[in-house]
């Protein structure tokens, strides 16, 4: 999950983000979910945003298999971003 | 990709962002790439990094065949942060 919300909003983001998933840098949050949790995330980053102004973008894979991931530089994932 | 740069390599990393791939959310850009260039795009952002400071995550997937990708809010993604 990325976000790009308004000022006023990031805590809020962070709090519902840190609910569901691990921060991993700034403004991006990775788990897995069941479905329904998947729903309710979503559900709860609605109600914060300002549609008019605000951006969630939700990547989803069933699988593993077919993707990677690969970090430069820090990874920053400590699942706290104040530490 | 998504990136997490101190200020001074912020225009930097869109720069090199923009030349591979697509702008669509604050740090973050999405495109499909030969091997060769997802190498070079590295590259080219590693080159650029403070390592002991900023992150970049690159997530890649093979086929979107098991994958999604959900927006919330805006569609930011114009191709052009500035307009």
């Amino acid at each position: 999950m990325v976000y790009d919300v308004g000022e006023k909003r990031v805590n809020k983001a962070l709090k519902v983000g840190r609910r569901y998933l691990s921060w991993v840098q700034n403004s991006v949050f990775e788990g897995e979910l069941s479905p329904a949790l998947y729903q309710q995330l979503k559900a709860d980053m609605g109600h914060l945003l300002d549609k008019t102004h605000d951006s969630v973008i939700f990547y989803t894979w069933r699988t593993e298999r077919y993707s990677t991931r690969e970090i430069l530089g820090q990874e920053r994932g400590t699942g706290d971003p104040f530490l």
